[in-house]
């Protein structure tokens, strides 16, 4: 069976989440795909962090969490590293960046990944920072030392979006892209759908653990514009920045524009988009109003489509959940075995 | 680069669409993913028999069916050879059996296949026939003789609904799937919806060439009967016949139906299923309401969709074409390009 040593910088909801699986479904998941992935680090910049050559116990490192709130009881061989260290000394082939999301420098993770790949560690990431801001050079620098990236978790959570334009919708050529990438936003829409204001909507999401306590990020559709110029470059090969997405939140709307759409059997979206015209690539994130018949109209609450429009198959949508520990835990396995795919030995 | 030698076994729509995506598309597809894709035989009962070892034109076999309706007129080295001769004695090392539909038998597909594996040659289908039939048999003799066996376009056509299943959501374990897999009655349904009766809906299917002359394969739904067990098959590791699918056709609804599921805010939909319990496998086809707030209720025409209820990611569906001939030509070149990515060396 072959084995992937991970190394993960980050604990909170996605990191815990994979371990989740693992400690729930790790053999079984070892035996359907004879390849055993196991946890040697976990850094966590207020948790702590430990380091175990042969292996970490995921059932032990999510009740350490949950007694305690953090990792510094756990007995491991190494302890304490941060996470530079831990990239450096551990023995991890595989690098789980899961630090937080900064969408203006991408840092630190662009500097984890970096190291990692130079070290010839494949990566694996949900952070969207590094990979909207510097994908086209990490993923140039990973060609060149034979590693891979997998960036499933980017966008729509483990709902695996990439990896089917990446790997089947390909050959299809990709002229346009469309969805509802923010189930922050498409959660508040659907409460005001159902008679809130924005105001209780945002409360019920943050009183949820959809909208952080600073939400600006989601209603201002940053994070949207995060996830497009990922969608672009990754599967339309453009080369766009976040300064190259027309954006516009959804804290313009009012009860009475969504009232208005309603009676007209309409229906608000936070839609993000990224098409290819003969003058080059556009890419927005704007609210609009589909008649309620169009696949994304009936997409409600958290969950999150994206509709693919393709030369030769025409539109093709997936939809998914958007967010949650578990789903977005899922985005790490998808491509721990997508990895695995590209380069266990044949036969 | 790698080539690919094909020999087409039947060359009706698909086959024709296939060659259009070939002649239009052929060269880019060969450069993006350093693959050349050769058609060196094609024998169809009907129009006829070429082939060529250094590979034939796509735009002349096109032409020739055009011109003159068969192939009968175009020059060749070899001519004439039915469909068992051209396995055995052209140099393809892929078969792409395209033969007609026996949902009974299998047959000549089953035979086809066999013959093929046996020789070494890999296999793409979007026959219904032997996979529905025979899959357990065919994949266990694949393995054997080191092949493989695409067969993306039985259902949804050339939308990567069994890719998305095996490659992508298998370690989300698939505990249940549900969806609309025949274009010809979703379309009936549809116009049926707008006011048109059975009968009338029907004859403008077939006008439009969603139908066939005796429609009682669609209507009656064996041909979602026969999606139902592949899908099960091929993704949930059932081993279920047609005759353990549970199938009740659309011929029953009356307009009356339609309207009083409109009138209180339902669809009807002919909704294939299967999902495990803890006493088994349980498969149906059969007519149902959705409330229209269901995401496969807004799916219409003769467009396709499939919910996967899985243990790690909730509910994931796809929507996509469920026919046409560029759309179920795509099938055969997504077959090809994941062949490609299982045994093309590494590096």
């Amino acid at each position: 069976m072959r084995t992937y040593r991970l190394a993960l910088i980050g604990f909170g909801n996605v990191g815990q989440g994979f371990a989740q699986i693992l400690r729930d479904q790790g053999d079984a998941l070892a035996q359907q795909f004879d390849a055993q992935m196991t946890i040697v680090a976990v850094s966590d910049l207020l948790k702590g962090s430990v380091c175990d050559p042969d292996g970490l116990s995921p059932a032990a490192l999510l009740d350490a969490v949950q007694t305690s709130g953090d990792l510094k009881g756990l007995s491991a061989p190494y302890q304490g590293w941060d996470a530079v260290r831990t990239i450096a000394e551990s023995n991890a082939d595989v690098l789980v960046e899961l630090s937080y999301t900064d969408l203006e420098s991408g840092e630190p993770a662009v500097s984890h990944v970096r190291q990692a790949i130079e070290k010839g560690q494949h990566i694996i990431t949900t952070n969207k920072g590094p990979i909207a801001l510097r994908y086209p050079m990490l993923s140039a620098l990973a060609r060149q030392h034979g590693v891979e990236i997998g960036i499933e978790g980017t966008v729509m959570s483990g709902t695996p979006t990439l990896r089917l334009g990446q790997e089947l919708l390909a050959a299809a050529a990709i002229d346009r892209i469309q969805g509802i990438v923010n189930g922050t936003t498409n959660y508040i829409l659907s409460q005001m759908e159902s008679g809130a204001t924005y105001a209780d909507a945002l409360a019920e999401a943050q009183v949820k653990g959809y909208a952080e306590a600073d939400p600006t990020g989601d209603v201002e559709g940053f994070d949207a514009a995060g996830k497009v110029v990922i969608l672009a470059n990754v599967l339309m090969g453009a080369s766009i920045t976040l300064g190259d997405v027309a954006r516009q939140g959804i804290t313009g709307l009012t009860p009475q524009d969504i009232a208005t759409a309603r009676n007209e059997g309409q229906r608000w979206k936070l839609i993000a988009s990224v098409g290819k015209t003969a003058d080059g690539v556009h890419a927005s994130v704007r609210p609009t109003r589909l008649p309620i018949e169009h696949p994304l109209a009936s997409v409600s609450g958290p969950t999150n489509a994206v509709t693919f429009t393709t030369n030769l198959l025409g539109d093709v949508t997936l939809i998914g959940p958007g967010a949650g520990r578990q789903a977005t835990g899922y985005a790490i396995v998808c491509d721990l075995l997508g990895i695995d795919r590209k380069v266990k030995p044949r036969g």
